[in-house]
């Protein structure tokens, strides 16, 4: 079984954790849209990083499926508020569940995804289960003040890259390093183990998200499954934007304050904005960006022993590094 | 130290665990809200509740404080969210989060109240820290799915008395039982005592629930710090119409089927529905339920010895059904 088979029986564990825990009916309000989220799909990313942390310190996977089950349906929980938050229509190319329901729906199912998703971690087996739940909460914590960060850049007029990467730290690189902890907590592995697949983490998860800025602007569209250029059509302030912004002169720049000012950029000038965040280099930059952060996760591994579980960590990271969608 | 005396120390010990655990600032659009909430009063019932049943089993309160702040914090987390999904403008004579801000903002508001409430109950020092945290869970499933029936209510037209009960055991009861049962898992009670205290607090939960539904219509205006009627305005299927709905007839009949058909009722109206209320003596069986519930609430204790603990939770039994507002 090579790398990308063992990925898919992984995600396909999760998948059907994730069925039969949430297979509750009453009150159907409730239920059926939750239902409808979980089984909505994704790369499972975050889960299978938790299966494989486990191991690559000498633990079972088996043993840390609940918890890789309650790391998706927390994410879950995440992606149903923030969506309502961003009035955004659809997700996955599916309609969010605010919109084929309603806010009032969606704000609760947010809530009992985050409770099944504590349920789900309290499954676990480990004696370390009391750290565990507690580096899950401030995931959670942190999570939040991300999503409140990122709110406030939609109203300031003065963000700088370095509050974007505060950001980006706590909404998305967090929850990807405690996956990663939480993953090797349960495979009880030693301190420094566990403290460097939470690097690992973190690196991992800042790349991620800066890669996906990166696609939002240089993917194919049809690879990439919804339209190019989305963030700077709702004038999104990501990497790219910020650091171009600081790099742009003349009309160009006035081009790019335009797309803060108005709160986002035109459809049609799409190729414009990608040209200037050429010219700028801003591409080159977050691509670079990114490699490190690539190249930083995998020298932590160095701290573990040499394994399986800790080659397919080499090639995870790789792989978030050249995806295209 | 009489009993009224300790409820205020207790509670007072409460306040200020949660001004001391909710110090943060940043960032201030999650922060200034959250405060703005904790610190907006109420009466601490749940987590003094808790802390007295640590004691009941032989405890130390002071090991149960940062529970009893979790438990509140999480009660918090449901007023903010239901407040949103009820429209409601005010609470405690203040504006809601989501009037005095914004909804996205009481979204995010509540996400973080709930994962503060787990980081302040993980504090606790105790062996059975995994079964605590579980108990905590469970609540807070239950109470999401008590809120999703209650929201059901509002568009159905055959709502019974059971489902009501099914109702207020979900979003109201469990809560004050989980509370209880904390207190006594902190305390390291043995399981007898555990349920016995559980089963207090669902009772006393239960009677809370519908004394509220009482005083909503035979408060003193003055005392009650709201418009006596206000459910009915509302439409709200509380024990009281449900039960009447089912025992009037004729013209009073067709009354009340108004309040349900239009939503609401009118607020010249409410002598006439109240004339309605005592005529079919739903208020007397609403007091009925109230005592009884009491009445049985106060026999568990007899599980427990004797102690000041638990005599304080017989007058605190007493103190819920006797209260005005």
């Amino acid at each position: 079984m090579n790398f990308k088979q063992k990925y898919v029986r992984y995600k396909s564990l999760v998948d059907d954790c994730l069925e039969r825990f949430i297979a509750q009916q009453e009150p159907r309000s409730l239920y059926e849209p939750l239902r409808y989220v979980v089984a909505g799909g994704g790369k499972r990313i975050r889960p299978v990083l938790l299966l494989l942390c486990c191991e690559a310190v000498g633990g079972r996977a088996t043993n840390a499926l609940h918890a890789a089950a309650g790391i998706e349906i927390l994410h879950n929980f995440t992606l149903v508020h923030d969506d309502i938050m961003d009035n955004a229509p659809s997700r996955r190319g599916r309609a969010t569940v605010h919109t084929k329901w309603d806010t009032n729906v969606a704000i609760l199912v947010g809530d009992e995804l985050l409770a099944l998703a504590y349920r789900a971690l309290l499954q676990t087996k480990s004696p370390s289960i009391r750290e565990i739940a507690k580096v899950f909460t401030e995931g959670v914590v942190e999570v939040c003040e991300g999503q409140a960060y990122d709110k406030e850049f939609g109203t300031q007029g003065d963000v700088t890259v370095s509050d974007y990467l505060v950001m980006i730290e706590k909404k998305t690189a967090k929850m990807v390093a405690v996956s990663a902890e939480i993953g090797a907590l349960i495979g009880n592995g030693r301190r420094a183990s566990v403290a460097a697949l939470r690097r690992y983490g973190q690196h991992v998860g800042r790349a991620f998200q800066i890669q996906d800025d990166l696609l939002d602007i240089v993917a194919e569209e049809k690879k990439f499954g919804k339209a190019v250029g989305g963030d700077l059509v709702e004038g999104k302030k990501t990497f790219l934007l910020l650091e171009a912004l600081r790099r742009a002169k003349g009309s160009d720049r006035a081009l790019l304050r335009a797309v803060v000012k108005s709160k986002g950029g035109s459809r049609r000038l799409i190729p414009e904005y990608r040209r200037i965040y050429y010219e700028t280099g801003v591409i080159d930059a977050a691509r670079r960006r990114v490699e490190r952060d690539i190249a930083q996760a995998k020298a932590e591994l160095h701290h573990l022993p040499s394994s399986d579980a800790r080659g397919m960590l080499v090639w995870f990271a790789d792989m978030l590094l050249n995806r295209t969608y």
